[in-house]
């Protein structure tokens, strides 16, 4: 289920607040800063897009991972949970809400 | 529960494929192609970006939810779930996996 | 020349100040703000980074074209000439510079 | 000028194919491929974004000509010449082109 998964990864990066930057990747980008974990956000989304251009599924969910990923990093540096962004996501949808949004976005 | 969310959005946007894309923001993407939905990946990132930069949580968790959205949306037009992001990110954490992920993301 | 066609864009945008952002574009993105013209340097990257990948050399041209353009806007945004940049450019090379901005970049 | 430095650098550029990719950050580049290079576009182009919303204009100006530098990578890696792109821009601007390409842009 990925509620476990989401919630289980943001219990994670919460506790790698407390931990060395020099023994965890996580606690050195908290330790770095804000720009080093936005910074990783565009990275990872280019990849996303090179990897979907290039044809390859495989690389296109490892790419995506890695975003997602990088985006649990972003919400646990300012203290939000995922639940934040899917409970956005849900309000979006139903009869009229995803088309709502589409109005909102385009 | 996010399982909920996404796997309900990822249905409904596996039927959005058969709407009229004059009538569905999601179809016209479809209909557009592979770059208009990519196009949209990257915007929503650098939005994303701005976002947590301006300190604003509400607008980051918005943002975000955008980003997602439009990823879901690239897995549906490339015939993936969102399962297959979240396994990849199940794999990586663990006891050794998240920092596993680490050495390779650098 | 290249240093005619920026400095002259230089020109013409910093013109673009004065004028009504109903009738002009350029206008229309310094008055919805500095926001508003970042979420086009990241938009015109992410379709710079499709059109390499499409293998289209006069797609690759046109879109690193809107990339630079709004690249100047925003210079001119933030009231700094495309000199400033290539001032920078210029540091980074000759015998030992291009190397020396390698060590920096990776 | 403008046209020396950006033509300069894409003829030392050129020159770098013929390096060895271990001694040369820019053979390196050449050498792990075009999306290496499309990485690093998408990388400082989020990099410009964070130095813009951050307010130093000097680390701005840093970071965009770390911007232009791979996109005159780019170009080299694709056989073109920076005046492709110059041409492109000029091609907009005069009396109604630069208002012409926003409505192209919008």
């Amino acid at each position: 289920m990925s509620r476990d998964v989401l919630n289980s990864l943001a219990d994670i990066l919460e506790q790698r607040k407390q931990q060395d930057p020099q023994h965890s990747y996580v606690a050195g980008l908290y330790a770095r800063g804000l720009d080093s974990i936005l910074k990783k956000i565009g990275e990872e989304a280019t990849e996303t897009v090179i990897a979907a251009k290039g044809g390859d599924r495989a690389a296109l969910a490892h790419e995506m991972a890695d975003l997602w990923f990088h985006c649990l990093v972003l919400l646990a540096h300012e203290d939000l949970r995922p639940q934040a962004v899917l409970d956005e996501l849900q309000r979006r949808f139903g009869t009229s809400g995803l088309e709502e949004k589409a109005s909102r976005s385009r």
